[in-house]
């Protein structure tokens, strides 16, 4: 067989076979197809798309180029979580503690990227103590007796889509559907849980911007989930404007506390319940949405679910005591309000410039080796559709560095709209894909 | 500027501007632009093509990627000729001595290349001393005194090309119009010649296998030369079947030979003549091409072009005796007729395959390292649209290694359909391509 021949028949729009596609994956991952040949691969796979049975293929393959979790050793069904990532997206932080007090178990193995802020991790880092440097025995410990574990990525977990992704996104290849779920689903099946419930975000914040193009991608992936045998369901949601109200290491965590105590911002709070529901569904912890939403509902208002966060913290060396008193956090040097320029309602947030400003800050991580400040960051007290008077604070910005942060201020005023109408009213949930 | 906003236009159908393609082209040359990024790019001009401004722009940058030969020393117009290449092209031989006998002056820089037999320069050193590697003043003096020199490529002729060519080469991505037309214009571009000639082949021994695609790709080429301002004219004939009767370097010197003394094949004196009317019409030496094809005649007749020929191999250091006495070349060890296994007519020949037998029996290079053997090869004794009676003498193979020679003999005859129905006789030139 040779890369040669594959590319051809690629580029004729014909479709590869199992064998073809192993064999693709198997020598790039191994050096011996060198990247001129598979960029020139991908670029006809953008012309030519794949077909389902394909992208499977692409995915299974790349899934098994690495190490593959065996989460059987613990009992039930074992349930994941996926954001397509977006500004203020603070979710598993809220979300694993309410999903694991009504009987689901996360076990993850997290890594950390690169973004607006840190990743889960990082965030849970804010708590002093807190540590994902475990053993797989204290990992697979904690899930048992708590429900909940991170553990650092020790494990290398589909390399091949690692250096299939970092090829992709230097030869402009990188907007394929089958590409993109490929990618993301290759990784889910890897971290061995048996249910995946995906977060799918769509909106100027968002990596899909068009809500057209977060349906095709949810459809790609439940459709990969289910042929490899997995239970699959994506929630699309607006990321047109900032996820709740705070954008930034700290600021989220403390926004999930509040949220967890029944105060946080009702977008948020509406994304935790869909997600939740259908990760109960999955795992078969209630019979249906409904339920599942009530159960939900309860742990917040007993306060269940902030204790499992609680003991989530301590079980990994965290001080939980900063759940329950979270004005503990450290915090920014520079907290100032920001002012409406003009009278209007807010017609239009550019999210990801939002999420830029936290960048600026020192809030996120624009190379690997860059360090987070986790106190930085951006609270919003205005959002999309609210009027506003001219020197009314919209929003409050937490920086440690003065030049920085009048940038970031400015920039933060540069990606707001007024307006004097109204702007309509979208959904905040577009819609669940499950088949 | 950067490389992936191109790709990116290119993707997405728009036409790069002269900045641009300047930009990918040098820095592609000098090793900043990665072969992994040109590559994409490559195969989204595949799919998106170049437009006539884009294919000039290519072209001129890839001419001036390296030196371009300064050929204004020699009076008169100097009018070059290029082949696609095919089986039993032996054509540069019996032409240039033809045109140079009627004034046309033909300074060619030549490399090795790889192919069924040797190029132009390995079949002239079949003649014992000729040598190509000469001084640039000794060439400009051959071309002054006898109108004809041929120097080994000691300049660096359109290297972006080069490394252009052998990226597309293994990548799947030569297989466009506009990406071929360039490829050899810039190398004749840069070789400086006033007026080309191209001499193209379509049918099963081409790299055009398909009528329309030869005719295409010379639309392209005629379009660049002109764009560039020089004149410039495409002949396309028939390669399906080889050229002439002779496959081999020594056979088809001497085929050459005897075409130049008037007893040639019919098919190759036609392409001579029509070739090298139209380079007298270039070159200002006759007014039309039925002038020019008398004047061709004439030097046939009256032994003016062969005797051009001699001149030229002495020039170079060669010995002449050759041309008058060509029973004195090296033959092969082994020289066998191959006859006919049934009766009927030869309906088809195919003609790569023909080829690949002068390289089984050594006659080509397979690598750049390949040496040569001269003597090998095939002479047709019979052609399409021949009737052959079973155990008649169809070809002659000429071999030094017993089971190559079997080999070659075996994969000739599979080379060859017989059919109880003559062939359609097909035109030996299909069209002139002008503007």
């Amino acid at each position: 067989m040779r890369m040669y021949d594959l590319i051809i028949k690629k580029r004729s729009g014909k479709a590869l076979t199992r064998e073809e596609i192993a064999f693709m994956i198997k020598g790039f991952t191994d050096g011996i197809i060198p990247d001129y040949q598979m960029s020139a691969m991908m670029m006809a796979v953008y012309f030519q798309g794949m077909n389902e049975e394909e992208t499977l293929f692409l995915t299974l393959e790349m899934e098994k180029s690495g190490d593959v979790l065996d989460l059987s050793g613990i009992d039930g069904i074992k349930v994941d979580k996926h954001s397509t990532g977006g500004v203020g997206d603070k979710t598993s932080l809220a979300l694993i503690p309410m999903v694991a007090a009504c009987g689901v178990k996360v076990a993850k193995m997290s890594g950390r990227g690169l973004g607006h802020t840190g990743g889960t991790i990082d965030k849970l880092e804010s708590f002093p103590g807190f540590s994902t440097e475990i053993s797989i025995e204290q990992f697979f410990k904690n899930v048992e007796q708590n429900g909940i574990s991170i553990m650092g990525q020790t494990k290398e977990l589909a390399p091949a889509d690692k250096k299939l992704y970092a090829l992709r996104d230097v030869t402009a290849t990188v907007d394929n559907m089958s590409l993109i779920a490929s990618s993301i689903m290759s990784k889910k099946l890897a971290a061995g849980a048996d249910a995946i419930v995906l977060d799918v975000k769509t909106g100027s914040g968002a990596f899909m911007k068009k809500t057209k193009d977060a349906f095709a991608l949810a459809g790609e992936m439940v459709k990969i989930g289910k042929n490899a045998g997995k239970e699959t369901i994506a929630v699309i949601s607006d990321m047109d404007q900032p996820l709740g109200s705070a954008v930034g290491n700290i600021l989220e965590v403390k926004e999930a506390i509040r949220t967890l105590r029944g105060n946080g911002p009702k977008d948020f709070e509406t994304l935790c319940l869909t997600l939740g529901a259908h990760m109960l569904v999955a795992g078969k912890k209630a019979a249906h949405v409904e339920e599942a939403e009530k159960m939900l509902y309860d742990v917040i208002t007993s306060g269940k679910a902030l204790e499992k966060l609680a003991r989530f913290i301590e079980s990994q060396g965290g001080d939980s005591s900063y759940v329950y008193e979270p004005e503990k956090f450290d915090k920014a040097t520079i907290i100032e309000e920001i002012k409406a320029p003009e009278n209007g309602y807010i017609s239009r947030i550019n999210c990801e410039e939002i999420g830029n400003c936290s960048l600026v800050l020192g809030g996120g991580r624009q190379t690997k080796e860059s360090r987070i400040d986790l106190t930085v960051g951006l609270v919003l007290l205005k959002k999309k559709g609210d009027y506003v008077t001219k020197g009314e604070s919209i929003a409050v910005i937490h920086g440690n560095d003065g030049e920085k942060t009048e940038i970031a201020k400015s920039r933060f005023l540069n990606a707001l709209t007024f307006s004097d109408v109204k702007p309509e009213e979208e959904p905040f949930i577009k819609g669940i894909v499950k088949e």
